[in-house]
């Protein structure tokens, strides 16, 4: 693993978020992105070589409306650059943590991810991600 | 805000967490630090210019057995690297922050620290810390 690569927040209005945030890290968020297949809209701060990336679900069945009815708005995964997924996906799987997806999937911001079960994690949900080279 | 510095996650055996986080990450932790103000027992990992900092309680008494009693296992607070801890105090005061120390501590990792109450920051317990330069 390479590098913290964000922290996940879920929040319940990212307009309202954005704004708080602002204030929080003393920055604007550099851009707002909807990934329509994970039923939410993401936006963006950058903080040294990290973001700080906001969630807020565009449909009930997305994991972030769940996650917000059940505990509230806060952290809700933390990801990490890797080098290379696949490999990364079965180094971890041989170790015995279990992969919430079979195959990386596309996430927001130009990457392959795959999710690891929080239950495996010690009650974190870690999400493993690797940048798509531009074609 | 300058980076990133850690996360904090609560774990209720720092050495089953610290077997587990090695195989997670790939990697050892590089210390572990008891903070006995604090009471609790730390471990720290490295990843890029980030930490993932676990937590265990030494005491019924302390934030972190309080945390794992009423949420479990899992990430407990994130923390920033500033250049002037008392400088962005007064700046989050002033933007409305609540802060849950009126003057810096010492944490651990040879920091000065202040937490951000989770109720005015959409539910996420933020630290500032500052490097303590050595004397």
């Amino acid at each position: 693993m390479i590098r913290l690569e964000h922290i996940g927040i879920a929040v319940r209005d990212l307009e309202d978020a954005n704004t708080l945030f602002a204030r929080l890290l003393g920055r604007e968020h550099y851009k707002v992105e909807e990934v329509a297949s994970e039923h939410v809209k993401t936006s963006f701060f950058q903080v040294g070589e990290s973001k700080v990336e906001l969630l807020e679900a565009t449909h009930p069945d997305s994991a972030i409306a769940k996650y917000l009815e059940k505990k509230g708005e806060g952290i809700h995964h933390i990801a990490f650059e890797v080098a290379d997924i696949h490999a990364e996906m079965a180094r971890l799987q041989a170790e015995g943590f279990q992969l919430l997806n079979a195959a990386p999937k596309r996430g927001a911001d130009n990457k392959l991810v795959c999710f690891i079960h929080p239950k495996t994690a010690n009650g974190v949900l870690v999400e493993l991600c690797q940048s798509i080279p531009n074609e």
